[in-house]
């Protein structure tokens, strides 16, 4: 007998018939004797159907209102689980954030959970009932509404589990877990059993939206096990877990890549100190985030300076760089929107050499050239013309063999 | 500049374009310097809608739930309306019922309020703000959110009015005001510019929907000035206040009328003690309710007793009377569906002798039969057949010339 916190997302709970498949999970969960924690996140659409109705009223409707607004989404869900809990035969009570006492800073639409008063829920535990849980939501501390911001029921969920001490928080999606790569470009991709906090954390940041990161850095920060699984299939999903609990210990977990990115170069830079700064300045001013950066000095005491955007933030990006380069006397501006970003992603790096030449020669042997490199403790990352991404992807996972055996032919 | 209470129902805040009017219209109370509260119910068809996925799920569901689902309509239209106040360059503030802290017993679906701590209220009104609350729901003594039922909005102005000792109420509707009879029947019905709450209890009682009784009895407890008018149009509306405030002191207020009764006789009853409890104790107990009674004396000591219930309930009270009539062993049982009741209210009626007389005298000159009788201080109703009202209630309204002069020909 185990407390479990289980969250169930948007499209999970988006129509009453759904609602009620997910009473029947949450019912079978009861059966095997566990004290459960429900957290929801309003049905899919609604949260859209509110945003129009404010925004034929206001462009820039104020953030205090839009959280009374939009928590309403979740108040709804909490009302009509509980229903479809009661009409089985259990006994459930639903709370809003505010009324568990979720309480946050005052930063309206993006708050940050500072604290949980768990008793009420733990009273109701104790009775036997089944706590169905508003996400995305708590209250300041004069009892002003606010909401978390994207990905906040995820949060709500990890940070009731942190407070109640659970033995396990699980996120219910659509998908039945974290995969080694995705099964759209590789068939034979597996299910990974496990994975550790870190690399959930870099497969996020590069793309693989099964959880937000913020939910998992929570996670990570008071050690609750999380869980990814499907509403829809019964499996055991994948656990995200720390190093020292994890099963597998795997060289690689996962080839994750980003096809949202592209690159940018200014030839023929002074090299000078603080070009770096003159060259990103403008562009952080704009608002534009960098991802990777990589400067090579080249002939006549120059350099070429290369970073990545995002593909919708290229044109402008472009735009400030000529004047940059105009002002530092560069050759050029060259760009490239064509490219890929490809990264092996595992804890078992930090004990294992020759990583890195395996992934290079594998991408050689395949005649797909890198154009930059990044590297972290547990992270790999190359750029690679996006038209080569199956090729490589595919090559990869072959040569660090993350596939299932079952799928392979 | 005084202390205001406004209300504005389902069908003034429908769309967002009319919650922008109600904006407007706060607006111009605003700028002539009054401090606001504002009170709103559900955009009308969200109760429906919230119903209708409650049903799918559940054929009873459990009323502290259904209050979490449905409070939730009005949540959406505090944070609507208060995004149009701010779009018109106001400042002002949004509130659940919990947030203000309405606090309400714990009979949910149907909860009475108990307490309201208006500091909160106090403190932005006396920032310049206006204040926009959500009608209709409260929280009782643990947090649980209530609702008050039908008329809830109404009854959540009229008590934030006498908590904070308002200078008037107003309840914004679609009808511009309450009057002498209903204009769809009399073309020259005049709008009342003033009302006494008897009055309006008796006329709201006999079928005259403007009001809910239960805010005029809270508004008349607590001497809460009462205003109706419309949302659409200008105009100062029928203001209900007490007997020594009003200043029209007609001897006839108005003429109500209600087409949902009939009524039933049990003929030939024998004339002993508590033959009315027996007739009347299986009616009640079946839920019926019972409006007029009447017992005659008649022939071999045997009495005649009639009494009138709602239509919907006349097949059901007939079957029981069936029973009944051959328990005592009365002689038969008759019943009529197509009754009107139609009624005489006025505060004058106190001091006044002779106004049944003329009431009666009238019908006859129209060659109506009375059927029934019943009379209170303030009001004298009598049944009719239903294909006199039109010509009784216009024969009564010239009588007691309650006709608009500039409305007459």
């Amino acid at each position: 007998m185990a407390l479990i916190v289980q969250k169930y997302g948007g499209t999970s709970v988006g129509t009453t018939e759904r609602i009620q498949q997910v009473a029947k999970k949450v019912a079978k969960w009861r059966s095997q004797g566990h004290d459960l924690v429900i957290v929801v996140s309003a049905m899919s659409g609604e949260t859209n159907r509110l945003m129009t109705l404010a925004n034929e009223i206001s462009h820039r409707p104020l953030a205090r209102e839009l959280d009374v607004l939009l928590s309403t989404g979740e108040q709804v869900t909490i009302a009509l689980l509980t229903m479809a809990l009661l009409e089985l035969g259990l006994d459930a009570k639903s709370y809003t954030g505010a009324q568990v006492h979720i309480r946050t800073d005052d930063v309206h639409c993006k708050a940050r959970i500072t604290e949980i008063d768990h008793r009420k829920i733990r009273d109701d535990l104790a009775n036997g009932r089944i706590v169905v849980v508003a996400g995305f939501q708590g209250a300041d501390e004069h009892g002003n509404i606010t909401t978390l911001g994207r990905g906040g029921s995820d949060t709500t969920a990890v940070a009731l589990a942190a407070a109640l001490t659970a033995d396990e928080c699980q996120i219910y999606t659509d998908v039945d877990g974290v995969y080694t790569t995705d099964p759209r470009v590789v068939p034979e991709a597996r299910r990974l059993k496990s994975v550790t906090y870190e690399e959930m954390l870099e497969m996020a940041s590069l793309g693989a939206k099964v959880l937000q990161i913020r939910s998992v850095e929570f996670a990570s920060k008071y050690s609750v096990p999380l869980r990814v699984l499907s509403s829809f299939e019964d499996g055991e999903g994948t656990l995200i877990t720390s190093e020292e609990e994890s099963m597998e210990q795997a060289l690689i977990s996962g080839i994750a890549f980003n096809k949202d990115e592209a690159k940018l170069t200014v030839v023929g830079v002074p090299d000078q100190p603080g070009v770096a700064h003159r060259i990103l300045g403008p562009v952080g001013r704009a608002n534009i985030e960098v991802d990777m950066i990589i400067q090579n000095v080249g002939d006549n005491n120059t350099t070429d300076f290369t970073f990545t955007v995002h593909r919708n933030d290229y044109e402008k990006a472009e735009e400030i760089l000529q004047e940059v380069a105009k002002e530092l006397g560069a050759k050029q501006v060259t760009g490239d929107e064509k490219i890929v970003k490809l990264s092996l992603v595992g804890v078992g790096m930090r004990s294992h050499a020759g990583i890195a030449s395996t992934m290079f020669e594998t991408l050689a042997n395949e005649a797909i050239n890198i154009k930059m490199i990044s590297t972290s403790e547990i992270k790999i990352s190359v750029v690679i013309e996006e038209k080569y991404l199956e090729l490589g992807v595919r090559a990869l996972h072959s040569a660090f063999n993350l596939e299932d055996s079952k799928k392979q032919q």
